[in-house]
């Protein structure tokens, strides 16, 4: 039996503008090291998700230039080169504390790949004042992800209070009629605010990665605030 | 085989402060007539909901007091004695027009009970301004009522900005992931503002019924606006 | 990236009556006793839910005001100042043992925010001679939290024998097709008793604030039993 | 291609006490028909279920000893010999006028089996002194079906009264979180009063069938009541 | 606030026939012990169920007469007293070895209530043939418990092969698709053959106690087989 | 705005042996009589399903070789080449009579692409001797479908029987916990018997085709039954 | 009872950049009639989502340069003043005939809002050749609108070959497994293809209005293609 | 009580061609080894699946003979006999790294039951380059096992690009929305890819046992690649 393991996928940065990225949770963390040396080794910048702190210790031992994030547990190696000052800005709003693992997720992947990001904590809409004294920030972005567990509204107050594209990210915080992120998934789909869209339950990497496609594009010509 | 009729729960009023409710989407055109006649011959007043217009048609002209809603399918045949100008007041806020079937059989329901009501339109929170504009109005009533369908936020928001019971009411508007009002039902049960609770999916009556309750409890003695 | 960590939302007070509440499940136990430090500081009273017993002692140990009830993972710093004997009456009804954390945890949420608490055990409705001998307590409540997992028959059975608002509150108790509590809140929602509105599953606190802001509208007029 | 259409099952009764029924529901009304013809040629007793008004007149033109109930969509043509005034007494509990089709359905399927009847309407927890009146009626019957939507309840209530076999009949009455008898269904299943088991939604027929073959096991010693 | 911890129903044996049973899972240690040791200083005899081995051992050493039995978690301490040999016979019919826990469980709450047991292992639809060799015991059975995961296929076959009633009892056994036994209840409340009703999801107990209330009332009269 | 409809796939019988097939249902009578007069330009063999009365007609008429079978929604217009006598045997084994629109549709489905096939009709598993009078006939298949609503169990007996591959077809026949074919499905995928995989819910074309291409590669070596 | 129905939120766009859209399956004819007539006086040009063909004749009665098209049930009154030649491109990719009227409701939203819009249909991945056919005219696309039912598998295919965002439309369009669309939006939200974000099923406004915001960032710098 | 442990079906092989397989994850060790271990004496090759480490070392020291896979769990002692060279070929084609196990599982079966298998990793069709560049290897083979998790969506575009049965194996790889491997199961049952049948999430076994179904009947007559 011939068993062909881990491929990289070298060409992905010509087809797609970006290398691909190490799901660290779906592989043992021999696998998830060889596969970030050989990507390593082809000189692609890394970024590993969901990697546990044995697998972060590891490879920050073995690449000086690697950082690890506990909370979030991205591992970055390197990056994909932005535009400095002049990248656009990706605001990331979380509604409450125990959100912040996958916003900062999101938040991480999005400077990884060359944004600018300003994260912005504890702005759930049950005091929604504390939204609003951040509506200032939120306007310069040319992107906005809106986090959220239990009932996921931020997504839709935020989108209509601005702009510019919403990307809504539910997380499985909650418990009950939660359902794992259910609700705040349905939540986010079913708004009726316009400029929604929405990535999977506690998807940091996924929402990060589309604001920063959507940052790119807006960023070469927008006249961008700092 | 014997079988015993829609027998009517008589000495409800005694045992719970009010009568039965006749249900009439359960039963057929007869069976709602023939109940209500009976509740009138015992000098009971009749809330019918969930009335097809032409059972409201048929009972409009039978007792000449009946009112009949079509937009809610309400029907009343007198009404639970309530305190007047000094009856406190219940506040419904109804997200989009699609919800305005269910908050209008909330809000006749309420007005039946004996309560005061005010019914708020149009105040979902893809447009929050629209909302904050009628916060006095909210901050008025004993109680509020929050009807909205899709998401299902406006309870969780409303619950943030006032300081008495906020009953949510779910409705299946909506399509797609809203899979027939149960995207706003978890919203609202999951929301992390305190101070929900919730009724069943489109129970138009159920939150009338339980706001006036509560209304009844803080009639009595608090300082009432108009 | 700037990131602005639980903020606390000090005017709560203000615009809703109570305090922010700690929910400790969704914090590290460092994050959640920074939090209590900066509340206890600003003067306000802390009431933490889920909190595990390491928390719990640590907490005990910082501020000798401080209890923490193990069972259901309640924590208390001082109180809301409520009505002493001229308080209201918040009767919760517990149908299992097993129902008695989250029984518990609504229990002494309504006790900090100011309500006197009767907390009935054991009377769920396979039994249901056990409720009637109860039923005296249970109707000298200005509302009444019943709490059951598995079928949550209790609360319309509750529903249809007083006249005040009841609170179910349904649990993740029992197995099978209770499908983590499911059973429970489907059963509750659509009970066909009118005067039940529903929270989350194992929402203790939440039916304990909802119970405790109607018992506080009602209380100062009506006549209180002891 | 070779097709054999409806194979009546004539050695049924042989095998397990009882001739086949006919789910009209799933047959067009010449199908249905013609397996009726079928099986009174061989001297079969018939019981159609789900059959629409237009079948129900059709068999009573055809056979003048043919029965048809509206309400329930129940054809019999003859019955299965039962012990007459010896038979055992099934109790059909009902919780509320629109759980009666369900209930009839159950009910005239015992009868047509052999067993007496007692169908018991209107006797919803909600209301739950309406039960206890009837409670003598109940004690009778070897084996209680207990019918109803919405939440469920009325089984697990009856099964803590009683000392024989409670079947539950969950119906899709009911609206929003029902989900088509959901909620009913989930309820009977984990009421934590022993001595209940559950049939399908809706399965009148089913219901009817096994407490008639329970009553049939009962009824040969036990002393019967009138 | 007043707590009344675990009231014993001590007469419900009037009532229903039958003492209160022990679900040791929903209690600690301790609480379940001490309802043991008062219901033991009543005179009741004890059935609990669901009880770790840490529970059996300790309370097969308080007991002398107490037997635990740790694949089912069965604890019984004396017994309900059944009619011997003329008690009547229930058959428990296991697809497989995966469903002998909660078969066990069956069986021994069939025994403890008074009824004689036989249990039939390993006799799932995919080798149909080995129940057929079975068909024998099944038949001389009053009623028959048939226990299956996965599909839950097997109750449907027993009940058209026999002419009693049969309780079909799904368990949780299984994986993907099975989604904790839902598929196997599913099947089974599906299942075309009449003459089945359903339990909850691994409920053993359940199963055997409504096994046993139909098998008592037959043994009474029904000529018996060994 | 360029819209480009209703592409023909014309090199699909060389990249996978067989011609596109036309889902009517998905379709205006328009649409898809447009597809079915393109494809016969271009000689390609017309399989149609879900084909309502109107559209049958209308083609019938317009090509007299058309065939359209009203039951199951099939129109053919010409088949593929199959082997004549020599192609092997698919056997479709369907359990009620209300499952036979779905097996006739995989039975036709199946002849058209070139197998030879034998519908066996009324052969559900609670009277489980009908399916053995016909085990000779499925034994001589090649690969058998097994059509069943309701519980579904039929796929597992015939698969526990057979040395074939067999197609489990669930069907949303049924009411109450059937949930449109859900538990049908379920029933099917964890069936405990080894050779089996399903298709979708009433898919009766998908398991024509793929017991279709099953059979061609058996049929051309295997000694074949008539 | 005051009620205020159908308030217009004039001031959206000023703070979003774009109108309110009528959602007009949520509204009678004559509701959604008076809403429109009361933008226009207030000169905003006016999108009607899911009108039935009723409204769609009376409104290009009223105003001449009304637009209705029955495919998608989108009626223009007028449209928000885009870029011309200079505005980017959104690409709009469907799978089947079936997808059309979502497809074609995106499709007519982005023009209506500005953007230039090529509709790309049956380029399911069944046939994945036709894609790739089509590839050079998705990669001239600022962004891409992937419509897909049954298991939605286009938009993982086609994120992976372009390099800009992909917003996810599922459609609703199957049967059976795909209850409703949940197949479709489960797959898109679950692909393993970075660059997707998802609106909910059948929402081809919605994905219209996302993929404008995007491409109106986007077109102000890029170099643009015809 | 009697009982009777683990029959095995000793002619099993006689009905179906194949012997009985253990699954070990729904028995203790010491019951796995004992099945073995009868098996063995009677002479029948042994497959067990889901075995973890302590099990397969434990049978690997008894039967010098026995293989174990730990990645997958599979032991093998000893293997059915297939045709050798002339075996045909079933290609395993695996979207990710993460779906090796299960790949394994189904590879490693269809070869100890007689059919030659190759295994094709990392061909997701978010790199569908990836997966044409192995067409060659997946057309010589019989049968397809397409191996998936998250949308499922390579088995419909194997099934596009061959002109054999795809055997359909969904994984519970992923979070959130994946929702334990139901969106790869949904999607793979509604692919609108003729020519595919799915087996249960995870059950490598399954996909394996039907592919060497199928592949045998293929094998003996078609002209084989190597």
């Amino acid at each position: 039996m011939d068993m062909d393991f881990a491929v990289i996928d070298s060409n992905r940065a010509e087809r797609t503008g970006y290398p691909e990225v190490v799901y660290c949770a779906g592989k043992t963390p021999d696998q998830a090291e060889a596969v970030m040396i050989r990507m390593r080794e082809e000189g692609i910048p890394v970024l590993g998700t969901r990697a546990q702190r044995e697998l972060g210790e590891r490879i920050t031992r073995r690449f000086p230039e690697a950082l690890y994030d506990e909370l979030s547990g991205i591992i970055t190696i390197g990056s994909v080169r932005g535009n400095g000052e002049a990248a656009g800005l990706v605001a990331v709003a979380a509604a409450g504390t125990s959100d912040l693992p996958v916003a900062v997720e999101a938040a991480k992947t999005a400077e990884f790949l060359g944004s600018r990001v300003e994260l912005i904590a504890d702005v759930g809409v049950a005091g929604i004042h504390r939204l609003f004294k951040r509506l200032e920030a939120l306007r310069k972005a040319n992107v906005v992800i809106a986090v959220a567990g239990m009932e996921g509204a931020l997504a839709g107050v935020i989108a209509g209070l601005v702009s510019v594209p919403v990307i809504a990210l539910p997380t499985s915080v909650g418990y009950g009629a939660s359902f794992g992120g259910l609700s705040a998934l349905l939540g986010m789909l079913t708004s009726c605010a316009p400029g929604i869209s929405v990535v999977n339950i506690d998807n940091g990497f996924g929402a990060g990665y589309q604001a920063n496609l959507i940052n790119k594009l807006a960023a070469e010509s927008r006249p961008q605030h700092d």
